[in-house]
């Protein structure tokens, strides 16, 4: 960053888009709340499902925490060992993920079509994000109402990965 | 990336948070979609609006232009120079920019408030994101119906910066 010791100019810092970037603007962070949402919670698990190196993974999750997003619990069945899950500031973030996921289906898909639906668990109904005047918005779906299936494109590792997070999430 | 060499795991592929994240979930790429939507178009407003190195903005760019995010148009008042706008593929990535800026709005904003609010151009009503059933999705505001205007947190550039960004848009 160049010009790290200048001043930044006001569209870094007087502007919320580029303050939320700042925070979790970042490949690895954001794959990070795409876990926590799932319910990953060990250390471990991040590691493996991010194919990341350890250090790495630890600095995300560490920054996470520091800016509220996160926050450890003692995991019953490791004595001694903390897991990781998302705060109220965490939750909040999940438009963006289901956003993300929304532009992605429609744009980098397979053939087949989305590798993974989220629908209503009440309803079935497949789930996405619009932009609406807020007066609509309140009936904004929290991510704990929210179920994932395999998409027409889903891969055979992505069909026992799914049942694996619904299995652990319900 | 210590695995580059190694096979990717399916969580990083047949995934489409993670294709989307890998293609523009970057702080630079981001903030080059913020001035996109907002209409900036010529290289050297992209350089001076993010305060980063020229090199980091052209390689940004020609990313996303190779990802077809974005193209090229002739720059009336500049013969033989290139501006930038977003296609299709780009404007479609609107709720995440809103969803990103509803976070730092949420979160991140000054006390007195958001610095900018963004609202329907006919109703001058606010706009928000929220995750609903596809059924209700079709009426999703597209960025061109969307102006902004100062909010409770603006401060004195900012409210300058949004008054020439509207000119500009309208």
């Amino acid at each position: 960053m160049p010009r790290a010791t200048q001043k930044k100019p006001l569209s870094l810092t007087n502007c919320s888009i580029a303050l939320t970037v700042e925070m979790i603007g970042d490949r690895w962070t954001l794959l990070l709340l795409r876990e926590l949402f799932r319910g990953t919670c060990r250390f471990g698990e991040f590691v493996e499902m991010l194919g990341a190196a350890r250090n790495l993974v630890a600095q995300r999750l560490k920054k996470l925490e520091d800016n509220g997003l996160v926050e450890r619990f003692p995991l019953e069945e490791s004595p001694g060992r903390d897991g990781y899950r998302l705060t109220d500031m965490g939750e909040s973030s999940f438009p963006i993920l289901v956003s993300l996921m929304q532009w992605g289906d429609e744009w980098l898909a397979p053939a087949a079509g989305p590798p993974v639906i989220m629908q209503e668990r009440s309803s079935g109904k497949a789930l996405g994000v619009a932009v609406l005047p807020q007066s609509r918005l309140s009936k904004s779906v929290p991510s704990s109402k929210a179920e994932l299936i395999a998409g027409p494109g889903a891969r055979k590792g992505t069909r026992a990965l799914i049942a694996s997070i619904e299995s652990r999430r319900s």
